[in-house]
């Protein structure tokens, strides 16, 4: 599969805040791995900083919440989600919320989740 | 007001992106000019690209949006909003669309959009 073989859609360079949810993710084999819940937006520069990732459960309901630090997906325009490169059993052991429970998204929490992915948490 | 005086709550850095509807708008003097409808996100870079403010109609029915570039927006802590540097005057006269009739992002549109608030369009 290559980029350069799919026309450059400008229009769909941009995704629409209400539209994100249910965004395929998929590992690098091209398995599902879950949907996209939401992303979590720095409210000043207006960057995502996490794309979090629903998976288990039925029907949406009693999906965990996965988040995973933004550098860690390529959007991937012809399959049209994201790529992570990540497999279940590490995700299985991955920092998750219930619905009922969204942490609150602090520098104890970010540190965490970064260091679970052996990603350097931004300064 | 000062944001100074303000505990700095790293909990309210990120917003979520299924919340951003309905954030306020303000101008410089602290009148509400709308609310934010939706967020336009790069999908590769997850930078927002523009903010899309929503203005006019009566309980939400019949609004306009107004897409705004994200560089125009300050957060207000204290106001627990965003502040834009646009009267209503600019804002009656600027790019805007119905629900039902949203463009493609393309390049011409962002150009158009940037032009009328006098900024310039990224290359």
């Amino acid at each position: 599969m290559s980029d350069d073989t799919i026309a450059h859609d400008e229009t769909n360079e941009l995704i629409a805040s209400n539209k994100v949810e249910g965004t395929t993710v998929y590992d690098r084999d091209g398995e599902k791995l879950g949907t996209i819940h939401n992303f979590m937006v720095d409210k000043r520069t207006g960057q995502v900083d996490y794309a979090v990732l629903s998976f288990g459960g039925l029907f949406g309901l009693g999906s965990d919440y996965y988040p995973l630090p933004w550098d860690m997906l390529d959007y991937d325009e012809a399959l049209g989600g994201y790529v992570v490169d990540l497999d279940q059993e590490t995700l299985e052991q991955a920092p998750r919320y219930a619905a009922s429970d969204e942490p609150s998204y602090d520098r104890a929490y970010g540190e965490r989740v970064h260091g679970y992915y052996g990603i350097e948490y931004p300064a």
